[in-house]
């Protein structure tokens, strides 16, 4: 790992801001559960036509409100994005996403969760994905490893060839189409991967930085959904790789590939294939 | 509903097996609970190639036992056939899948589920999908509603166009090609319903059933695997179709949709289409 931009923050200093996310999680997660208490969760529809409830709004509130008390010079970046970044020329960069799947949090279906992450120099220094309803927190930090509920991740490789058996979880059909392209690159994907999953939140990137998936491709998402899985899996002793990063009038948008190296080759080595 | 011959069943006697398929599904759970716990979890790969736990086998087991002392003249089938169906001419025949998903159970993503049914003269009466790591059970009986965790589940119909945002779940491909078709109606739908889900597990059937998905697509499943949603789905006021039933030498095979009304006519229409 030598030359990498990272070590300029030290092993101390970056386990002290894996401790920070973790209390900015614990912070999300009881601010949710009092909202989703309360009763009174209102849901509005964005102007991308996704969901977002008070909870989000709330979460990313008391995200911003503990950041801004924790280091005051540092950037944040939010889903809900309330208000504009304080510091958006700062190195270290806060990114927030409170409720990632928030249709599937509206109705209930346990797959969403809270992304977390720190980045120095546009390069993910901590990752933390959080879901409280399920008790599952999956953390780490560049150079410190990944852990879920306190549990170091050894991510091993396959032994055996790749045969068509892997499971690859996906973005919806809907990813593909949503900037008017065409879903082929997701038709190749369920053609070469049949076990293929599409659960919309992001337990899916968990159940793939743990290895209970062997891939997940992620397509046309914003920084603050993946803003946490880069370094998760490489910590895990897994794979990540950006496919594509488009420039947009409203931000940017990304497509990668993550999990198990020989899964992960394999799918870049599709992507490819097709351009 | 007059002329249906479930009402040869008097409703008394539907509550009383009702209640028998819950005393079902808690022997179940804790046998499953109890496998888990032991830490000595088994795992074996079938001749179909899916995946059979220790535990799948011994929750059958106790189903069997608990079925035969409760109704010793009833049949039973169940997905791990331990032994051959010791009434397979009786009237009632009680269907067990101990644990449908057993390859996310295995990996401990929680999808997965226990499927319990009781059918009479082949027409499905009594339906029950437990969920216990989750702490969720559905279940119904003919002409009894259903219910979610004792709540009495009333599905409604779109007042709205469909417009394509429906969240319809659907079987893996690996479903499609099981037996060397083409996974043509899956790329269909893919493109018909952007907002596509695939859990591989009961779970998606008991989103749609409450509500949370508008529909689902089963394809190429075992009468265990969806012998209790027919009667759960029509209990909570949606729909449900078979598409094709095929006799094959080691059983019969089924596709099916279910969930709203509309949802579930406009894919039905979608399969006679490309017929």
């Amino acid at each position: 790992m030598s030359g990498d931009i990272r070590e300029e923050v030290g092993e101390d200093e970056r386990r002290e801001y894996l401790h920070q996310a973790q209390g900015l999680a614990d912070e999300c997660s009881s601010t949710i559960r009092r909202e989703v208490r309360g009763g009174s969760l209102e849901t509005d529809v964005k102007r991308d036509l996704s969901l977002v409830t008070s909870a989000d709004i709330a979460a990313e509130r008391a995200f911003r409100d503990l950041v801004h008390s924790l280091s005051p010079d540092a950037g944040i970046i939010g889903e809900e994005h309330l208000e504009s970044n304080p510091n958006p020329h700062a190195d270290f960069q806060w990114i927030i996403d409170p409720i990632d799947g928030t249709t599937e949090f509206v109705h209930k279906i346990p797959v969403y969760g809270t992304i977390i992450a720190l980045h120095y120099k546009t390069k993910p220094l901590v990752g933390l994905i959080d879901h409280s309803v399920l008790d599952l927190r999956c953390c780490g930090a560049f150079g410190l490893g990944a852990t879920l509920n306190g549990k170091r991740i050894l991510l091993s490789d396959f032994e055996s060839q790749l045969d068509g058996s892997e499971r690859v979880a996906i973005s919806a059909p809907a990813n593909f189409i949503r900037y008017q392209e065409t879903n082929q690159f997701f038709i190749r994907i369920a053609n070469k991967f049949p076990n293929l999953r599409i659960l919309h939140g992001c337990y899916a990137q968990t159940c793939t930085i743990v290895g209970a998936y062997d891939a997940m491709i992620e397509w046309n998402i914003r920084e603050w959904d993946v803003a946490a899985a880069e370094v998760l899996v490489e910590e895990a002793g897994g794979e990540y790789r950006l496919l594509r990063q488009s420039d947009r009038e409203d931000g940017s948008v990304y497509c990668a590939v993550f999990g198990r190296p020989r899964v992960v080759s394999s799918i870049v080595r599709l992507f490819h294939e097709q351009e």
